[in-house]
């Protein structure tokens, strides 16, 4: 009888809203500091312009929506035995799976409105039929910024600025990781196996999680000769700065365009970051980019599982907590043309509100003072009570101090409970002594503290 | 080919988000001021959760998802001969169809870590599978603010007066229009018809609409008796300031235990307000609550449609905009009674977002500055541009202003283009020149006056 929610999906209550609310709120500031503008779109999108986006598995993982009133109506009388009916015969509509195909869809959608480069983000909940477990959700929030018609490696930089700026002001250490998807172009060239160039991602992506070892084996399955392979080592264990690496790559690259074209690109954009090859001490693996604690370091392993990718790839990982990345992005060439629209690049980053959530909950990094609760709850006892407190209530309001009055006439010790629970730090207690002196009973919550102060210093009190 | 959306949806533009935000932004700010708490709740509820909340209409207005997987595994075998299978079958989850019965849900499930009184907001989308109209949508987010777990009329004055903050801030004039569901039920006793009390709110409300002779015929209509609906017109054209109304109601109400109730209540909730029946110029109709131009009225006529409201009635009309309710709401005594927790009493409003924003923008009262936009645009022309900008660009960003960097060195044309399309006031002109002077060329877009000005000296010009 006790009622429920679907699994995979959450309530959040006022505590855990607060902390998301911190989070994005953060987030939200340093988009617009970087001139980003948000954009929303419906939750429910045609079921034409989210199927073949995602994959066959990603087909399947979509919410479809039953088509409103008569459902079947659709459905051809000689196709009325069930065993063939098909989800898309009766439904037109799935709910968004991510935020980057409705933005596409978007673009296309309002090209006439939009001025080029257009730098939007996003912050909506996304809905996937996978298999709910820890930390993997049936509904949660994606949060992306993306600049898209504008090839400039400007972008590059300025992404990676606002990745460094969000997690600097969340007070996450976090190393942001590197690389270019024609870099690996160029590897995959180099060994000959240009075809293969999917497979070798997938498998260089696992090396953090399953080691040397396997990758190589991965890849022999994958079809991909040992000789090849065996090509491929040093380039998965070059050591040294950023600029080090570079400089070997060049060598080892020298002969792919492609690879030099990558290998310029994130040169290009390390040193718009303020990296300085000739700086010695700029020289180290994790160069601080802004002096903050945070790095940059190119990463050949990182190829992301995505595919759509096709210059930089970026990815972010906390310094201090073992989690996977909690932020990442890239390059992308054609986002749009699947809706019609050619030649529109961009490039953009995505936020994991989840993972960031429980990082700064492991560090204890949320703001310990709830920032937004009541900050003085008016306890009253009797109709004479509410009568003298009520305009007070105002008064403290209009000062712009978030306040409450217990709305009954309650024991002290229920009103003082409540304020407890509700984290308000100051209780004006109103009894017919505090009314006689036109005063109140202000008590610290956090000392035990009490104090009668007259009704024109409440205010002063609060502040 | 070109895509689009399903019906009766929407996608918000940057213009329409910064618009949006600054509704929601201004209630926010308002509701915790209050006292209240956050919450969200999934997107997709259990239809047993939904179905048979919002009654027989409501039930096919709710969007049904269709269970992931193989949908059919479920329809037993005998049962495949389709003509009668049901959504219901196929279909486990529903679209939250309101903000109301999630929340009566949610208290139901966390009850044990929720301190009552509880005073919760929550500014979510809703589904509704309506035909979509002119100011009639299938996703519309709803803004709802609740206290629940108390009988206190300090309930209802706290968010009177909240509705009167709200409006204030958003600087529209409006009517808050008070009634009691038990003064109805006490005129429904009245005129003998007290199991009709359903048809005659239900008439009432239409007064306005249709006006008094065609509310006379459908009252007909419905079976109540001439003699009946004679008794009620008094009722019905009552004048007065709120006290006088009242006056001549206890009068006339003088066997209804119930109704003297209820007008008992109203006279509570005013005084505290601030009304004072003993002060003349507090007497008239629109008696100024606070002094912001807003006023309260009693309005016998207010009945609203739905069926659960058992105490205060409240609607809120905009003064200087012929449109509905902007906001609405009141005191429901068995919410949570439907998912078995018995004997908890609330009160509540809901601002209407989509009609506040057309109110605002009818009346141009939508702040004229973006408040989140980029202040200044760096506009380069090579990549020296580029090495003397972005350093500058991080300056005026630490300083907490709002910044871009056109990404290209494109024609001095159509970076100014950029920034008028964006509502960027002001662009930094980087030029061989400039860099030579360690300065920039700011130009005023509005003004379009320009003037050389050094590095150090950019973030004075802007604050």
């Amino acid at each position: 009888m006790k009622p429920s929610i679907p699994k995979g999906t959450r309530d959040f209550s006022p505590v855990e809203m607060e902390r998301r609310n911190y989070i994005f709120n953060t987030i939200k500031d340093v988009f617009y500091r970087y001139g980003f503008k948000q954009i929303e779109t419906p939750a429910m999108e045609n079921l034409s312009t989210l199927l073949g986006k995602y994959g066959e598995e990603g087909d399947k993982l979509l919410f479809k929506v039953l088509n409103s009133g008569d459902f079947m109506k659709n459905v051809a009388v000689e196709m009325q035995c069930i065993a063939s009916l098909q989800a898309t015969q009766i439904c037109e509509k799935g709910l968004r799976y991510d935020l980057t195909v409705p933005f596409a869809r978007y673009v296309v959608q309002h090209q006439a409105e939009i001025t080029f480069p257009f730098r939007r983000f996003q912050i909506q909940p996304v809905w996937r039929a996978d298999r709910p477990q820890k930390g993997r959700y049936r509904e949660f929030y994606q949060c992306d910024a993306d600049i898209i018609g504008s090839n400039s490696l400007i972008n590059e930089v300025e992404l990676i600025e606002m990745l460094d700026e969000v997690f600097n002001k969340l007070q996450i250490r976090v190393a942001i990781k590197i690389n270019n998807r024609k870099i690996l172009a160029g590897i995959a060239e180099l060994i000959g196996q240009a075809d293969k160039i999917t497979d070798i991602t997938i498998a260089i992506d696992k090396l953090d999680k399953i080691g040397l070892e396997n990758v190589n084996n991965e890849l022999l399955a994958k079809g991909i000769s040992q000789n090849s392979i065996k090509l491929l080592q040093p380039i998965l264990l070059l050591q040294g700065t950023n600029f080090e690496k570079l400089a070997k790559l060049k060598d080892i690259l020298k002969n792919s365009k492609i690879g030099l074209k990558g290998i310029e690109e994130v040169e290009t954009i390390l040193r718009h970051c303020g990296l300085d090859p000739q700086l010695p001490e700029k020289q180290e693996i994790t160069c601080q980019a802004r002096n903050d604690g945070n790095s940059i370091e190119l990463d050949l392993t990182l190829a992301r599982g995505l595919n759509y990718y096709t210059g930089a790839i970026l990815e972010v990982k906390a310094l201090d907590v073992q989690i996977g990345s909690v932020s990442g992005g890239g390059r992308y060439d054609n986002l749009t043309g699947v809706f019609g629209l050619q030649g529109i690049s961009g490039v953009g980053v995505s936020f994991g509100a989840d993972r960031i959530y429980d990082v700064l909950d492991e560090l204890n990094l949320f703001p310990t003072q709830s920032l937004s609760g009541a900050k003085l709850l008016f306890a009253t006892f009797d109709e004479n009570g509410f009568n003298y407190a009520l305009p007070l209530l105002r008064q403290v309001r209009k000062n712009g101090i978030p306040a409450e009055i217990y709305p009954e006439p309650a024991k002290m010790k229920k009103q003082m409970q409540y304020a407890n629970d509700n984290n308000i730090p100051f209780v004006a207690i109103v009894g017919d002594e505090e009314i006689k002196n036109q005063s109140v009973m202000l008590k610290n919550m956090t000392s035990g503290e009490q104090k009668l102060v007259v009704k024109k210093e409440i205010i002063n009190f609060l502040i």
